[in-house]
């Protein structure tokens, strides 16, 4: 009997609630021990009802006790969580909780109905997305977290020291671009010998691997020390990144990517998570969400020029928009929710962005793309009322090319002959993209903060436990 | 046409070479489109054949050259990789390739055979870990990665600051405990406004969510900023961990750590990139491997204090240990590999080791384990010829006793108020364990060092890229 359970790999846990409610036994079966937390409980004279959770999902089992004293164990104060178990309170009101106040006591939010139904919804994602990518033949790779790269410089990058060390007034200069080839010595107080950064994106070290093992892909985090406190952006989030070797249309791109999140979508359509946090909500984004999955045609594409030329008209028709759109300006907030709310109305990909506005590793279209400037093989994907959920681009596979690029953009060559050495040897054209994942998750459960999107959400100002 | 190609959410890639060895397509299907680097020529007179790799498998597709002039295009010089699209050879020998040249050029390293079927497999590994804890009704998390927690001042995590910010000398003091409750001021430039390490666990943070959702796990990196240099140590790793509420054994426990490492062994017994890593070898893994999947009974579990009579014994006997075991001490690694090596001759957990060699946060065990000192409700997984594995425990769930324990570790309360919290409010008995996964991985592998068990090693003067 003992031997026995460990042969299946389905041990020697009893059934989940959800496990419970999804197949429920035979009414000849055997007694099922469950465990969980009482939630809440109703007395009547003769009977009492509870409600047992154990969070695998929102809804829970209806326990009835016919002996009414047994009941009164659980009893805690009125308008309470109760506990089964230690016939303790909760120190959280069932109701009128305050995001802000769930914040502050985010070691207990995930019992919250709404934070509960999140967690399970990024699980579920995170299959679907897995699911995804293995079935079209792309391999997992657990990329690094700590790089020498400092993100060009940029200056929104954590810098990382051993604790035995003292950060020396030297080593904490960040305005040159401090990656050091691993011959040169760096400050002796360095754990690594050079400066070492948390990573703000794992696609050059996926390009590496994406030039042996064709397709890859990773959802790692990533880190961005931005002062900004805005509800779309984290100082620690999660991005799906994908890269893969042998492609050189941006719409073979855009089709991975719509391919991934149509998976994601109708994975939950029907999910009890989604009912759970779109319930008492005005507006059901389902029959939204449905389309989506169900379109026979592919989502919207425009280029970038055509988009500036749909702003300019809107534009210069209404005076709409507080910065004039115009093409080689970047585009902003205003213009992306214009082109994704009102102009498309749903979930649109723009293509080929000018070369200025974009890193020096994007490819190079050969065509020029007509009169107005030179221009990059890119995509952003624009949602609507969220913004930039997704944005890629092929790389740039001409050795030639690449280097000019590092020299206009005053990069370091030297930082990146390792880079350049994967197109010396073996290279491939190629092309990938990244997605936030809290975005995601923002997009497909209707939270509207990215930090009610994760379980130990990380701002500015803001890192508890 | 395009349109179809959107409702599959195997969208619109070509198979990959992995993909058509596992389903070959009937001879009267339609030329398939294939992409892949050349790895090898091999020339004859009036045909060629040449490997085709695209990094999903080790096992390449053989393409046949009728005309020998096309394979020529193919040439590099002799005895290296070659590709086909570029016609440039890669800086790798074929053969005869230190394991530390591979090191310096970790961008290249997966090219290589074995690198190649080590990230193969680290893949599959994680789906079945996923798909292992799905099953048993866990919840995917994802922990933080920048904590407050600085693993009781014990030195050894790293620190973060933003780039922007000046570490001031204060601030990197790390002697004292410096976890600050969020409502007190920190130094002025500190970007979170109270010190921020890398964790170094997601045990606490899991705990959290499992109070809620009652079985949690993740698949998260850690950080330790150790400065030995072992085969076994990496600064950056990935660890496997899992929490779970109403569990009060740590039988329960072994049970699920043993049926995940069985899932995984069986998942490799037959797998090409196991045969790829092994190859060549004088004794072929599988056959011990298989021996544990089979087994009819659970692996080996004994006490701690039945350990240490066991090498008390063989110390007395033959004197083989530089270190003499005694109840109360540490067990050093020679002890731990006599034990797995050679007493049990297989993986064996030891349980319920002396409190004062455990951390704060383990179960007390109840009985007093006889007359020898308290201990505790945990176990460490041996394993022949690595060493520990798995370590895990019930957690302390009564107040008052964890009350104890942090004052008798000298820690400070005030930073774990919120652990505390945990038990105060619908506290509930649980338990889980943490697994190093470049271990897992060395020890299915065969590959001896962790440093070439993931992508991209970072260890003490070592991190590139």
């Amino acid at each position: 009997m003992l031997a026995r359970r460990f042969l299946s790999s389905a041990a020697s846990l009893p059934p989940t609630i959800r496990q419970l409610l999804s197949s429920p036994p035979a009414p000849s079966a055997e007694a099922i021990h469950v465990n969980g937390w009482v939630k809440s409980i109703r007395k009547q004279k003769q009977v009492a009802f509870a409600v047992i959770s154990d969070g695998s999902s929102e809804a829970g089992l209806q326990a009835v006790f016919k002996d009414v004293t047994l009941a009164k164990r659980c009893v805690g104060a009125p308008g309470k969580f109760y506990t089964y178990l230690r016939r303790q309170t909760y120190p959280m009101q069932k109701q009128a909780l305050t995001v802000e106040y769930l914040r502050d006591h985010c070691h207990l939010r995930a019992r919250t109905n709404e934070i509960g139904a999140m967690l399970r919804l990024r699980d579920t994602t995170t299959q679907v997305i897995n699911n995804y990518f293995q079935t079209n033949g792309f391999v997992h790779i657990h990329t690094p977290i700590i790089t020498s790269n400092d993100c060009e410089g940029a200056g929104e990058t954590f810098r990382i020291v051993a604790s035995s060390d003292s950060p020396s007034p030297s080593s904490s200069t960040t305005t040159q671009t401090t990656s050091v080839p691993p011959t040169t010595e760096g400050s002796p107080s360095e754990y690594f010998n050079h400066p070492a950064y948390l990573t703000v994106s794992s696609q050059l070290h996926l390009e590496a691997v994406a030039s042996a093992i064709s397709r890859v892909y990773t959802l790692s985090p990533c880190f961005r020390a931005e002062r900004s406190q805005t509800s779309r952006h984290l100082a620690e989030f999660w991005m799906l990144e994908a890269e893969w070797a042998f492609t050189s249309s941006v719409e073979d791109l855009c089709a991975v990517v719509e391919g991934s999140l149509r998976s994601v979508l109708r994975a939950h359509l029907d999910s009890p998570d989604m009912a759970a946090l779109h319930r008492g909500k005005p507006h059901g984004r389902r029959p939204e969400l449905a389309a989506l999955v169900d379109a026979p045609q592919p989502w919207a594409r425009m280029s970038y020029t055509e988009a500036v030329a749909a702003l300019e008209a809107h534009h210069t028709a209404t005076g709409a928009f507080a910065f004039a759109p115009a093409w080689g300006r970047a585009l902003q907030s205003e213009h992306e929710r214009w082109l994704a709310d009102v102009h498309v109305r749903g979930p649109v990909f723009v293509t080929d962005y000018p070369a200025g506005l974009k890193p020096f590793y994007m490819r190079a279209n050969d065509d020029a793309a007509g009169v107005q400037g030179p221009t990059v093989a890119c995509f952003d994907l624009l949602i609507p009322g969220l913004g930039e959920l997704v944005g890629g681009s092929l790389r740039e596979e001409r050795l030639k090319l690449l280097e000019a690029a590092i020299e206009r953009h005053e990069l370091d060559k030297a930082d990146y002959a390792w880079y350049m050495d994967l197109r010396k040897y073996g290279g491939a054209p190629h092309g990938g993209f990244g997605m936030g994942f809290e975005r995601l998750i923002s997009w497909v459960s209707g939270i509207e903060s990215v930090r009610e999107c994760v379980a130990m959400p990380r701002w500015a100002g803001r890192m508890l436990l």
